[in-house]
């Protein structure tokens, strides 16, 4: 493939148009959509809304005018359209950490006598962290069992309560196939929850035909809503009512404003809202979630992967250094829409690249990654990051100890 | 007292300055702060800064380059200037629900052997809700017992492993004595959690003078951070590093970024930070924080404690009704600043003097409550909402149907 091939490739492209949605800096190749989002620009007009009017005019009175008490779930409805699920599945709430805090004791209350909690070595840290901070305070009662990824699906047993698992991995971008691991997971009597931050705005997820129980998943990566947007949950609806949270607040009582002394949970999926909604977060992200609805998931998905492998394919074809490898599936279909390079120097490629105004990024011990999110991507871009990164590995342009220097987020 | 001696006041007011800190809209008199803070003028420029700039402009780097990675440290470190804490013992993280749980799991892991969390009857809602959450996951391991506020002393005995109060009553306005209280607690050897949501910038507060041991606070009501504004917590020096989360996520670890499978806690307050942070609400409240700082803790506290009884002295004087009735202390050293009149049609109400400008709030089942934030109000403006309450009562102004269709919030 040449340069006018990616041209070519980005004149038929049915998103291109999205591009113009978003202001990324001049000079810059932004591979990192995939940790932070960027900024919609309809969200600056919606962030002056929200402070200056509903705040700063309508004052306590917005959370009836403006709404803001819906907001968890008026922007939870936008998302469930992305994610396959039915309107009231899904609210924003809390962290993914937080979230899957409450959705994995929930699923060990629905699951009385099973004790065991069954995720993937290597998870995303957080995720194995919030489900060892529950088995710690559990005692006995629950048991976090983490097992290869090849070794997943026959360790699900009659004591395994729910499958705990990350759809698209973020270091190697492996994707797990929703639908087939949570028949496995049912085929035991154990519930299944997805965690969707690398799969949510990326891939197309179809929660409710994969008969899934339980979701959750950050909303600053691929729907940019933000740095440290709010996060979301999902219960399928045959789950609410008898699947309760732990992390039981005021917003998730039945009747808040009420203000009775003893918890009644809500029996829908505000039941899962614990503290009063962040209403400038919830801002952000909705217009981040309202651009991303104006695009077609399949298309979302068919144009990152297109992406991904373009990347692949040059970057192998040129690099002339052996101790590149890439990490994590090859084909297509069996991975999500970022790339992960390992090399010894990986932190310090990254940091060359940055030094080019092409942004990826960096995770431990030694991989570069690079992630391609489809709506403000052009093929082009991709190609001449591709470049970029086989002329500094053959020039060994990382080799610099300005690019070794760790700064406090790699 | 006259409507002169009103001015003559704002006259001689230490803070009236700080008034055009902020841009109240025309013909309103802002009651409510104590439920949602109006914007600092400065805000909008802030986010406007955080949004454009740091994250439009800076993308992911702003993690490093705008040190978004340290904001929950160094707003904490702010607000523990306004509560009489040391640096490195408040963080910003989560909602003061969640917080709340965090700590008495915590308190309870450091009194093993003890199971009693005791607090008070028609304490706020989220706070019994959070302890009746934990309870609930821990079986036979904790129970919150609440007693009736004159019971809550003689109650602390050798099972109590934490109490919590809140130090000023959301509905009445009751003060706990800060020092007595944990001295109490202490006494019988268990740990003192206060909440600080009506305190931190209305009344000042001396944590350590006290020897408090956890506290947790809302920053959207007098710190003025926006609606849904993140939480904060406290956890004093000494018991840092043994007090342990239950709430473990990657920005917890001690090494967030070498994305290890085993969680190890930061043995410092950043082990009780979760998921990532919150920056635009972060943002937010750094300028509300930076706001307050601006004035001396106990001219707030003063000057909030003389509105509410300007208050209270002109209802009392007018007010023809004997249905309405104060609920709480009289005296100013046993309150905070709101104050709360019980009538049969408190709804009603608090919905006729909002049709004149006048915004406070309601609090089921009869509470109409005004709130006095010493920032942005004026003796003028109190005293002629006073007399605007007295008119509606001598009137029946609240005898009109609108008045009494309730909204979603009240």
């Amino acid at each position: 493939m040449t340069r006018d091939d990616a041209q070519a490739l980005d004149a038929a492209d049915p998103l291109a148009g999205l591009k113009a949605a978003f202001a990324l800096p001049d000079g810059v190749i932004y591979l990192d959509g995939n940790s932070l989002g960027p900024p919609p620009v309809a969200v600056h007009e919606r962030m002056a809304d929200v402070t200056r009017r509903q705040w700063g005019e309508g004052l306590v009175r917005s959370w009836n005018t403006a709404d803001w008490i819906s907001a968890p779930l008026r922007v939870g409805d936008k998302i469930a359209r992305l994610i396959g699920a039915n309107p009231g599945e899904v609210t924003v709430a809390d962290s993914t950490t937080v979230n899957l805090f409450k959705l994995a004791a929930g699923a060990l209350s629905l699951r009385p006598g099973r004790r065991t909690i069954l995720s993937e070595a290597g998870n995303f840290p957080t995720d194995l962290y919030a489900l060892q901070g529950l088995e710690g305070l559990l005692g006995g009662r629950a048991r976090l069992k983490t097992v290869a990824p090849e070794d997943l699906v026959a360790a699900i047993d009659e004591d395994t309560a729910c499958v705990v698992l990350t759809q698209v991995h973020y270091k190697t971008a492996r994707r797990w196939d929703l639908a087939a691991v949570t028949a496995a997971a049912h085929a035991k009597g154990a519930l299944m929850l997805w965690d969707l931050c690398h799969s949510a705005g990326a891939v197309a997820v179809d929660l409710n035909a994969a008969q899934a129980d339980l979701a959750i998943g950050c909303s600053y990566k691929y729907l940019n809503g933000g740095p440290g947007a709010p996060a979301f949950l999902f219960v399928a609806e045959r789950h609410q009512g008898a699947l309760t949270s732990p992390l039981t607040g005021w917003m998730g009582h039945a009747e808040p404003f009420a203000f009775e002394d003893g918890y009644r949970p809500a029996a829908d999926i505000r039941g899962q809202i614990t503290g009063t909604p962040p209403i400038l977060g919830l801002a952000a992200l909705e217009a981040g979630v309202d651009l991303q609805l104006q695009a077609d998931p399949a298309l979302v998905e068919a144009k990152g992967l297109a992406l991904a492998e373009l990347f692949i394919a040059q970057v192998e074809a040129r690099a002339a250094d052996p101790q590149l490898k890439l990490t994590g599936p090859r084909e297509p279909g069996a991975r999500g829409l970022h790339v992960s390079f390992a090399h010894p120097e990986g932190y310090a490629l990254v940091q060359a690249m940055m030094a080019q105004g092409i942004v990826g990024d960096f995770r431990a011990p030694d991989i570069a990654r690079f992630g391609f999110s489809p709506l403000f991507l052009s093929y082009v871009q991709v190609w001449d990051a591709a470049h970029a990164l086989a002329d500094i590995l053959a020039e060994r342009g990382w080799d610099r100890p300005e690019f070794r220097t760790r700064a406090a987020v790699t």
